[in-house]
């Protein structure tokens, strides 16, 4: 058996172990007993240390090194499958196991101060666990960085957006701060001219919303047979291709919000759902980057759900669903109102209630803060007057206390830095996709407009989630759509939908 | 470190692997989509490989080797763990890879035969699966009975009941034979004398029945902190201590059924939930088998739940449950009716629908049929003939087809041969068990007749919860009750309740 077919058997192993961990993970989110989260870790400990007794197996090593010679004799998509697997190998042997060991136990510390510090305002306990977290980011990249030969911020983006480099983050960045700031206080100003609209008058039936929940997503193509929907705390989609797990939020006074977050998520399950089915289990049938994978999610949230098109689709919709249940009133239930409600644009402090134009400045604001912090430009004291910098030159507000400023995320108490770019870049790569997409299809819009979404998805699975990662997010940008990830096609949009 | 501590922090390594699939099994059996089954079978073949691996580690065979030299320096409970480790290693290493796999795709062929020849009446199909699986049964009982020097069939029953021999068994069924044809029909005899017990009139609604059921289960003393209810299509215990997830199957037309599984489901979780906390990772903290384990769920359910003074104190509450639901009648609801019910007597062809007096007699049937099988007395194209004539012999009856004769259970199609004997050794324990209860434990029947059940689950998590695996079942059953096990207390307990 050639060195690459042994791999792969390895690497069927992994997407096994991976898969069991996604259905455990889901399982503490959704339906885990309170009082068994102590059990719960251990198992999942355990099944990560297998998976990186497999990934550092030297046997493997030797594997990947015989493979890489013989690469004249694979296929495209088994040479991208091998970039992958180095790709995998590399982020996961560069650390010893007593810096993961450490590594986890200082996340885990840090979110618990984390947890409390938001609750209390107490930014210097938050500190005692941040120091020596940060510290092991930074060791954890310095040493990546020695491997992988790039800088430090970049190893902590790689991690979950492969190939995406500062030096593109900062001049998508710099384009993005030359016109927004001054777009949204046009938008604002444009918005006074308007009537306000009218939030529709609860309580909604749960029931009701989940009636909804799963009458859209089957209308956009979600496959029950192979997927659900529950309730968390926070919506999610997990699981694995073939067994695909969104969640919700359900709020009785407000059934926009779940409404979104389900569609937001339905984006994030068609493309697992879409993804190559012969590479299901290895690592190039996965998606390339977390960008990628936001963008399946903005496209069918921002671009097609927040659109007069797909309102009035929906209105109609939501007022049968609702029309045996206790409302009152079905005041605010028109197509127009609705969508005027889902596009009202108010900046405010908190990221995760951030409408599509205030968004990306929340990120860049992250994205200076944590990349100053990684590279040695700013303490951890110095945080809470950074961030207050910020927010105030990028969205003009200040936060009224720690929790609603630098403690709201809990990215960085788990170390999770250099995941935020992956936000806006998703929501830059799914204005330039959906762009192409309306040249391409006929009628896309008038399709919206009457619930049919076919020729959308079929678009989307042909060009994006059928391809796995055989090319990198950016390669693929530049293949769909013509040319590199740039700001233009999300300005245009941001300027059609708001200024008209 | 001893030899004895590094084995621990093996079986730590299993024992999460095992929770693991615990979990994702119960996600199989209550959540997972239909479609899924194929990528969760893959999951599961893995982890169960990844844990034959840490079993036949050579190491691990050294340590065992080395702890059972230094015996004599560990205490009562680490000597019965390493008995416990020998346990699984042996039957973990008895059978080559080869052979697992051969039996584990035999298994799945015939159980997908058993589901079609079941339905279509079409035991020749069921046949052509069952032959070579049970060549694989015979050949991995030949291969374990040359390891653990015991008999063909007693190999199989240690893998369920360790200890349990062919001898004990043959004797106690003996026992029951000698009486309980002749005890049956004097129970019908005096059932004809009395009025028919009436089925109360549903619609009941299944939300209704669900709270019924939540409402017992704390009565009883379920941690819904550790544990969760719910659905599945037949009821089941699963998940791990402290995490202990039961499930029951609702009927419209009757509540007491799901009630019923329940109550029964619940013994075996208050046993999960009771075993010692210390060794919750270790062989010895785990039930010393199926058998005893069978016995806490018939204790509850048989001995102490389908009494008069349980129905005393259920009859009111049902009433309450479904008092504002959408029943037109109450008629039956009385603790009289309700209580009769529970004890009526039906012989029938179906085991799992029997009542306990005829329960033993199916299997009897089976132990004698399967045993026949494996020590080569009897061809498996014999085995409808041979059905019909223990059906006749023990409960005069002739099943109609072979899906209410022999194709009507799970076990034989998928390789469970040696499990069934379980059954009636639990209620055999359950009742001697309780029978020593009563002489320990002031009150205990008023005690449930006020809905008391803390005294009882007292003494059963002292008496056998607690103990885990550091006793084998029958030295347990003697240590607690006195005397072995026999079936003197299963007959007095049938003759009072059904004779009076």
């Amino acid at each position: 058996m050639s060195a690459y077919s042994q791999l792969e058997k390895y690497f069927v192993r992994l997407a096994n172990i991976e898969g069991a961990v996604a259905i455990l993970d889901w399982d503490w989110a959704v339906v885990m007993p309170k009082g068994s989260a102590e059990i719960r870790s251990k198992q999942l400990s355990e099944l990560s240390l297998i998976r990186y007794d497999i990934l550092s197996d030297p046997k493997l090593s030797d594997l990947l090194c015989s493979a890489e010679e013989e690469k004249a004799q694979l296929n495209d998509w088994q040479r991208a499958n091998l970039r992958e697997m180095r790709h995998n190998w590399l982020h996961s042997n560069a650390m010893q196991s007593d810096l993961i060991a450490a590594f986890n136990q200082a996340a885990s510390q840090c979110e618990m101060l984390w947890r409390d510090a938001r609750q209390t305002n107490d930014f210097k306990s938050f500190s005692r666990g941040f120091k020596p977290l940060l510290d092991l980011v930074r060791e954890k990249a310095e040493v990546k960085s020695e491997v992988l030969k790039i800088s430090l911020y970049d190893v902590l983006v790689d991690e979950y957006d492969p190939g995406f480099r500062t030096i593109d983050i900062d001049s998508l960045f710099a384009d993005l701060q030359s016109f927004l700031p001054a777009l949204l206080n046009e938008i604002m100003d444009a918005q006074t001219d308007q009537t306000l609209p009218i939030m529709p008058k609860g309580p909604f039936n749960i029931a009701k919303q989940k009636e909804l929940s799963v009458k859209l997503m089957e209308k956009i193509g979600f496959d029950f047979e192979i997927g659900r929907l529950d309730e968390s705390h926070h919506p999610f989609c997990g699981g694995v291709p073939g067994d695909v797990r969104i969640t919700t939020k359900y709020d009785e006074d407000d059934f926009t919000s779940a409404m979104m977050a389900v569609l937001h998520e339905t984006g994030h399950a068609l493309y697992e759902s879409g993804l190559p089915k012969n590479w299901r289990y290895q690592p190039v049938g996965k998606a390339p980057s977390m960008s990628l994978h936001e963008s399946q999610s903005l496209l069918l949230e921002m671009q097609v759900c927040r659109s007069q098109e797909f309102f009035s689709f929906v209105a109609p919709l939501i007022k049968t669903v609702f029309l045996n249940s206790e409302l009152k009133t079905f005041d605010g239930f028109d197509s127009e109102n609705l969508y005027k409600l889902a596009v009202n644009v108010i900046p405010g402090p908190i990221r995760i209630h951030a409408d599509e134009v205030t968004y990306p400045l929340h990120i860049m604001l992250r994205y200076h803060l944590e990349k100053d912090m990684i590279e040695g430009r700013l303490e951890v004291d110095d945080l809470p007057d950074a961030w207050e910098h910020w927010m105030k030159d990028l969205l003009g507000l200040v936060p009224k206390n720690h929790g609603e400023g630098c403690l709201q995320d809990i990215h960085w108490a788990t170390g999770d830095i250099g995941y935020f770019p992956s936000y806006t870049l998703g929501a830059l790569i799914a204005a330039q996709l959906f762009e192409k997409a309306k040249t391409q299809i006929n009628r896309i819009e008038s399709d919206i407009a009457l619930g049919n979404f076919s020729a959308l998805i079929s678009w989307l699975s042909e060009m994006v989630h059928s391809q796995g990662s055989c090319y990198s997010s950016q390669e693929l940008v530049k293949r769909v759509t013509g040319r590199p990830l740039d700001v233009r096609a999300f300005e245009k949009h941001l300027k059609t939908r708001y200024l008209g």
